[in-house]
């Protein structure tokens, strides 16, 4: 069985039968810790554009707002600078109900289409080309109705290197490896597969980086664990991304490996408006065409 | 009844019954045009091109050969130049079995999978903002196996100006109806509407330019005459383009001119990579992927 569909299985084993406040607490929990975590990542992130600030204002993130149709809504963080080419975080905490071509596609979402969904996302594209991309998302869903609800996390981190980088990829897959670690010896080797999986593209025969983990319908009986499981994922992305930005950002470039990472920055196009889940999902769903296609490169090449 | 259902109608009432050497006869006919026609867009193309030369250097398309697994192949030609700063016209001739997943989508194709297809196809992106990119495309399609073949025609062209230019749209706009009206009054209008439908982006609530004809499943009792108006388009096509490049060349432009052009392009690789039938199916169906992907503008821009 793939571990796909034995994640599924086990979603589906164990449907929760939670009363409203319980749920609502969940739900309060998760949500606030994105919006936690989205403020850290955003005050880090500042903190190393502005030690390499060449100009006097300081270099900030953006906030804009968006409101869905549909219920709820979201808040993109943007920031422009001399370290971060471009980077976004997008918080969203959104519900409604799913049209009848994607309740099928979605565990619990069968019979009424109902979710509730919540999560983080992260994309940052560097002006330095040998300081890698990267990419993080966790969220917490929650469909079907009544008592009988499916909960569940799903997210991962990935890199995106232009140039061949080991000890970069190392540092990365080692810190995501001791905190899988910590909670189940099974889950890196198992997310990680599922990682190098999903981020390929059929058509170039290539990754789309150096991969991470990647998991989803995350569902343990101990829910409060499976949470914290998931605060450690954006927690340990945010650290080993801090140490590798520090590794490569003074690693001189030339317009040659600038141009190199501008065509590299096209692949990453190619498979996120052809194969991502998230942005097809989301665009063809009514998301908020802004806050998903946020994760674009700020400037791309075709040879 | 939509256009498409219509013309899918009329192919379905003409299941041809071909000898196999009439059938041969077509598609050399058909594919002997397209390469007549990619040399004629390709020395318009260094013409114009040369006459604005900066350099002693003749500026010329590179030609690069493809073969299909299934059978068949095609060639790319590219031209990168200092008026066009990336043009490509790819032609090909392709045969042999569509996957199962494609056989219910293509008429002809659902019993035994079995097609023959030849075409040629021109995307160009300028350098300077102020003249319009391009798209041209006209194929001739088989499929069905003995002596139940299905025999149809397919293209169009299209522009996408940075700008408002309402000059250089009517200018296209009029020269296309004009063939049109030569043929049947009706197919003006009637490509025009589908040309608008299709080349639209949903989640941009946005058109990729300003349209032109676009159409498929055409299949008259006169095959000559079909293809006689297959020929006209592509030849209405280079003639109106040239008209508007000559136009609108000698337009100065600034860089914020040049940074919005690349914004403007970021449209045209959303849709392409994320609605265009032919993109999709290129990559999906085992094509060329250099070929496919050939229409993606050479430098490109997201806020």
């Amino acid at each position: 069985m793939s571990v796909k569909n034995e994640m599924i299985k086990n979603l589906n084993e164990k449907e929760c039968l939670e009363d409203f406040q319980t749920l609502q607490n969940k739900k309060e929990l998760a949500s606030s810790w994105f919006k936690e975590l989205r403020d850290k990542i955003c005050n880090s992130f500042e903190d190393v554009e502005n030690k390499k600030m060449y100009k006097k204002r300081k270099i900030s993130f953006d906030q804009n707002k968006w409101e869905r149709d549909g219920g709820g809504g979201g808040i993109i963080s943007i920031m422009r600078g001399n370290v971060f080419e471009k980077v976004g975080v997008n918080i969203s905490t959104v519900h409604g109900e799913f049209s009848n071509e994607f309740r099928q596609q979605i565990p619990g979402a069968e019979e009424d289409g109902l979710f509730w969904a919540s999560g983080i996302s992260v994309v940052s594209h560097m002006c330095n080309p040998h300081v890698p991309a990267a990419h993080m998302n966790t969220r917490m869903l929650v469909t079907g109705k009544g008592n009988k609800k499916k909960i569940w996390f799903g997210g991962g981190g990935d890199l995106t290197p232009t140039f061949k980088d080991i000890k970069s990829s190392n540092i990365f897959h080692q810190e995501l490896k001791n905190t899988c670690d910590k909670y189940d010896p099974s889950y890196y080797p198992r997310f990680k597969s599922w990682c190098d999986e999903y981020f390929y593209l059929p058509h170039r025969e290539e990754s789309r980086g150096v991969g991470g983990i990647f998991l989803d319908y995350l569902c343990n009986e101990d829910w409060e664990r499976d949470l914290s499981f998931i605060k450690d994922i954006g927690l340990t992305f945010l650290n080993s991304y801090l140490k590798i930005i520090q590794n490569r950002l003074s690693k001189e470039f030339t317009q040659k490996d600038r141009d190199f990472q501008l065509v590299k920055r096209g692949r990453y196009v190619e498979f996120n408006l052809l194969y991502d889940r998230g942005t097809i999902f989301g665009l063809k769903t009514g998301g908020n065409t802004e806050a998903v296609l946020m994760s674009l490169p700020p400037k791309v090449s075709w040879y």
